[in-house]
């Protein structure tokens, strides 16, 4: 009786076991060619397709977690969050999977619900954002045995598969290019301190700052609008007043740059602005906003498709999304 | 032994079983005079909170379901849903309860879920939007005995428990503001016609066109931009070319917004513009947009506390959130 398994299968193609499933499930995400491999190779091992099948979804629940340890308003006013959930639903909806969604009010409640809804099977997986340094959500996950895809930088994920985007490298460039315009003085509006990804941007600001010898001071928020807003009035109180700002999100440069504005301060002549993620926020204002662009409708969709590798047996990796691209428009100018 | 009811106390007080629950439970949604009235009733009574409340809880999935058949792209672009989805959830974070969200392609995957979700009670009830005249989903519903609300009008929610917002009045308000600045010819660029809220401001639309004397069409699309943006362009084809145009979501309303510079009109001064929903993306264009407003995070929550009315045993009932007022903004002028 043929007791060939995917592993098996990937083992003899050379490819990883997200790539075989994938290929036997007439998914999209592996090439034709591996497509053809995996088929032949499956073939002459008598793989019985159905019966495999049956066991991968016999105990599923076909629900997905997502848990944000962040305000409601998070849902409603950040475009990050709005395209990274479009970007899973997008994976979702073709096999009518459903995503459970709850907004918790801190880590502390966000675990408990991963110890509920494993103990009650209530999900097959779920996806952990906002990665803290050393995150205390890692070790349960780990016990609980809840398949899990971490979205941020494998310095954080300790090993778990992991999704991220180059953090460092997309700040780098950032600062490269006020530095080009002539800015000497300089802030960046980010998010909270304790998030890993923050971190990680901060390490990668001081390093650069550093070595173009910019002037260079960091104020942290909640990613909301209004501690954006705040944290703007503060960088244009400073003496030197810094001629370039760099924001962690969309939401806060557009808040940022109302504020600017209302001060009678003029973008780009008296202050250079570059936003992070690009959504469509950087496109309708006046003037467009230079952004850190990424996809994160593919992000939402990549994780979401790494989240399904490791429930289709996937070993833990971690898989660089992408790099950030500076796009440069209206908001930046020459000092 | 005492078997006093939740109904009981609501038939003394002469309130609703919500408003009853709210009080017992310590739930914002009712007076401090009613709170206190139940409260005295409940005592007299001799009314066991703690066995009740385990009653009510024990069968909880502490889950609630929303079901869009609408593209993934839909959560991504359209700020109504994210609006609405952040007022929900900020009911249920307050009790971390959880939202299942499924997108799906059509109103058979629709119903095929809840048939899913009741059968293996994955939720304690549904939410239901997009309401269709005749809408087939709601002896489904009935039938599988899932407590429900319908966010809609009551003409289309055949005595289920529905909230809605009075798309009639709020249509002919746009006719009266647009016919008062002397406009003799428009447009309505509207949603699915199958879709019954849209049916409804169609006929407003009519009636009120009629009544004014105005030369007016309709032209339905999908609640896209890209359709938006294509209606729009059909609208200026025409002859007469249409001097105001009422769009029936702020997303298609900006794309038309785009369509109309790149052509080289003005607004307002060669075209007056209407936006619905009145999100964050009415005051970011330049010109900011008059727009019916309605407060659809307040609305997204109503809609949650109505349905924890439901399961705590609450009649139907049909619930006015509000009427849409029209917000006069620059892209509005006389002929």
């Amino acid at each position: 009786m043929s007791r060939v398994t995917i592993k098996e299968i990937a083992r003899r193609c050379g490819v990883s076991q997200g790539a075989v499933s994938y290929a036997l499930n007439n998914q999209p995400g592996v090439s034709e060619a591996t497509r053809a491999r995996v088929l032949k190779v499956a073939a002459e091992l008598e793989w019985v397709p159905n019966r495999a099948a049956r066991q991968l979804s016999a105990a599923r629940s076909e629900t997905f977690g997502l848990v944000l340890a962040r305000s409601a308003q998070t849902l409603i006013e950040e475009p990050y969050f709005m395209g990274f959930v479009g970007g899973v639903e997008s994976v979702l909806s073709e096999k009518s999977f459903a995503l459970a969604l709850q907004v918790v009010a801190d880590l502390d409640q966000e675990v408990a619900t991963y110890r509920k809804w494993a103990a009650e099977r209530r999900v097959d997986g779920v996806i952990v954002v906002d990665l803290r340094v050393a995150d205390p959500r890692i070790p349960v996950l780990r016990k609980l045995g809840l398949p899990a895809v971490l979205v941020g930088d494998p310095a954080l994920a300790d090993g778990m598969p992991c999704v991220w985007t180059d953090g460092t490298a997309a700040m780098t460039a950032a600062l490269d290019h006020v530095a080009s315009l002539g800015h000497r003085v300089i802030a960046r509006v980010a998010g909270p301190p304790e998030f890993g990804d923050v971190w990680i941007r901060d390490q990668a600001y001081d390093v650069a700052a550093r070595r173009l010898a910019l002037t260079a001071s960091i104020h942290h928020t909640d990613y909301s609008a209004a501690q954006g807003a705040d944290a703007t009035r503060d960088v244009l109180a400073a003496i030197p007043r810094p001629t370039a700002i760099i924001y962690d999100n969309d939401l806060m440069a557009v808040a940022g740059l109302a504020v600017i504005q209302a001060l009678g301060l003029r973008i780009p002549d008296d202050i250079t602005l570059v936003a992070w993620d690009d959504s469509a926020l950087c496109r309708i204002t006046h003037p467009t906003l230079t952004a850190l662009s990424h996809n994160v409708v593919g992000y939402g969709a990549e994780v979401m498709h790494r989240l399904l590798d490791v429930l289709a047996g996937a070993q833990p990796q971690s898989h660089l999304y992408s790099t950030p691209l500076l796009l440069i428009r209206e908001s930046s100018a020459p000092l």
